[in-house]
């Protein structure tokens, strides 16, 4: 949809703002969670408040949340929590997270403009990436107690420490009180994917965000010479590995009418030597989906595949689970009132499942929560060439926007 | 077969004395072609020989000879060469290479027990492996001038430093003369395979020694999201990687009846991480055989199954060889007249092929070339586990001792 030019030039202002923090050589930026680069990147967002009269606070784990006080609901009153994160991958994007920090200060900027005391809260969650501790969605998931009941305070960062040791070093809080007065939870965000952009549609209604099923499979041949071992005496674990890779791949496609995928991200040969039949691969294998029958079946698959190709091939194998996180549904009242307002707009729009994790899934069951996806360019994203237009943001602020004010007018 | 007690002793004997140069806590030994490690094991050669009044000397590229003075050959007569290596790969085994130099030691401890004048020459050849400097068989090659007519001097080792920098040091010529009055080049090696061990037979007679053809084949797909791709959207280099593993497997075993192998020994992903699809493998061929023609068609195949299922698969592809060594037979002299004299010692034997580069490849085109493979256990080299029985080395050495008294006899 077509935007007047102040709200463009405004949100080209507040990406401008954080543009250069954390850069890199390459042209991306690493601002990794729970580090000094994020701490920038929460006081330019507590700035930006500033500039316009808000009052920021920081919760028990480092979050930071800011509003307007003319329209600050009263201790006992709901707010609408429109959050998103400001830490990123390594040699990442600047729009995954960033995008929905904007979104919720132009809401903040509309609002006042309009004159209107919708109760929003803008908050930029703590570490949503797992780039530093190996583990996602720290800061909303402790406050929510949602995500990781235990042993996160042992996950160590890059630098060694763990979280535990980070936490007292900033005076934080491991076991925060649950975040209280959410009545709405609402993230834009973009894609990561391209299924906007392949339909041509502006907009994204999140249903599910579907949860992953890791695996870890250990395939052990006999490294032998390359040279000097025929072809019938070899037990060649990558050969194995490569009929496993495609079994898997049939199966995320026999399952892809559910929506979900299945992907071999990782391999690890040993010992990778040319003139050596690979003796040993480790396969990382990533299966998502939004059907928890749909991933129960490919992972029945995939345990069968195993043993038959395995068998089949005289090589042993070791399979291990190592992540089983459920599908997380959006609110369906939410996805309505966001559907409807995009109507409204005329902004074309779709319903689609998210296959990357968000913020969006630690509030999921303490509150309404609702998603909002713009297109990111060819879906790259965790990646200098991530990028999404400053339209695309405003467009997805608007829906959420509408979806206030219909709200309000109740 | 039996051998008599001070055989066994001896060759245990000399067995020891290498044991522990460039031992490895791991259990292995480190011994790279042209570093003071191999020095040690060349002047332990040296001291061995001495032990029993023998002579030697270094050629101009490091190569060390050892023989008996009472029966030196004149300048002009010919002589045997029984040669093999002393370096090995990092954390490899203590009978690749060891193993062929005790054989020729046994052969002038026999003649000189049984005053027999065999022109015998044992030779320590440099650098075989081609752990140090990403080359094989320097120190043969050079002075063969078969191997390596051009561009050696640029190869450069673990520590940066290049061939001909090394050679300098060391007072070695990169250029040498070609060795002359080889009247027949002799190795024993351990099989570094298990078809010995398959058949039950102790002894192999090498035919031919098969010419490594090397590839590179690089895969480029697109890198996305692993959860926020869709199936049906993705080009996954590591599928597409996958099915050509799994032809170049039905290659080698299509080829097998000719005695060919084909192999993919290494294999590179980027960015190997569990939630974004594969978008470049890189992957290293190794294809081997005797016969030109079955090379021929291997190759063939391989070029357009890479044009085939990246194609089909709409990934981008690039095929790079990167080695192409034709088969080297041996003399069929040699080979007939190293069978006639397993046969009259009653040993277990078979005709067979090298699927492994040795340095009698060097030699084929100069000189009679033989070579006598020992079973090795479970065809294990190249690592601590590598292991080959004293019997077993003075099997072949007295199939070769009886080679050479039919010779005298003449």
């Amino acid at each position: 949809m077509k935007h007047p030019i102040q709200d463009i030039e405004y949100a080209e202002y507040l990406f401008d703002k954080f543009y250069s923090i954390g850069s890199t050589e390459n042209g991306g930026v690493t601002r990794l969670g729970y580090t000094a680069v994020e701490d920038e990147m929460h006081e330019v967002f507590v700035a930006l408040g500033k500039e316009k009269g808000y009052e920021s606070y920081t919760d028990e784990v480092g979050n930071t949340y800011i509003y307007n006080p003319a329209c600050k609901s009263d201790e006992d009153d709901e707010y609408y929590l429109v959050a998103s994160h400001l830490d990123s991958v390594v040699e990442g994007g600047r729009y995954d997270g960033v995008s929905g920090i904007i979104a919720g200060l132009l809401l903040l900027e509309w609002a006042k403009r309009d004159g209107l005391e919708i109760p929003i809260r803008v908050g930029a969650m703590r570490c949503e990436e797992s780039s530093n501790f190996g583990r996602s969605t720290i800061g909303s998931g402790l406050i929510t107690k949602e995500v990781y009941k235990h042993d996160i305070g042992e996950a160590v960062n890059r630098e060694g420490k763990t979280l535990s040791e980070v936490f007292k070093e900033r005076g934080y809080n491991m076991e925060p009180k649950r975040i209280q007065g959410v009545k709405e939870y609402l993230e834009l965000h973009i894609e990561q994917g391209k299924v906007l952009e392949e339909y041509d549609d502006s907009i994204g209604i999140v249903t599910t965000v579907a949860g992953p099923r890791r695996f870890r499979i250990y395939i052990k041949g006999s490294a032998e010479h390359s040279g000097a071992t025929p072809m019938g005496m070899r037990s060649d674990a990558l050969c194995a590995a490569s009929e496993l890779i495609l079994e898997i791949e049939e199966i995320g496609k026999d399952e892809s009418i559910y929506q979900s995928v299945a992907t071999v991200g990782t391999v690890k040969v040993s010992p990778n030597a040319l003139n050596v039949i690979p003796g040993e691969v480790t396969l990382g294998v990533d299966m998502r989906g939004i059907d928890s029958a749909s991933l129960d079946r490919m992972e029945a698959r995939l345990k069968s595949a195993c043993k038959k190709i395995c068998e089949k091939r005289k090589v042993k194998y070791y399979r291990e689970k190592t992540s089983d996180i459920p599908p997380i549904a959006m609110s369906m009242d939410v996805q309505q009132k966001l559907l409807r307002a995009a109507k409204k707009l005329r902004i074309p729009h779709r319903s689609m499942i998210s296959g990357a994790g968000h913020d969006a899934m630690s509030f999921a069951n303490i509150c309404e929560t609702g998603m909002v996806f713009i297109p990111c360019a060819k879906g790259i994203s965790h990646n200098k060439k991530e990028f999404a237009t400053i339209e695309s943001i405003c467009d997805g602020a608007q829906v959420i926007y509408e979806h206030f004010k219909e709200e309000m007018e109740v």
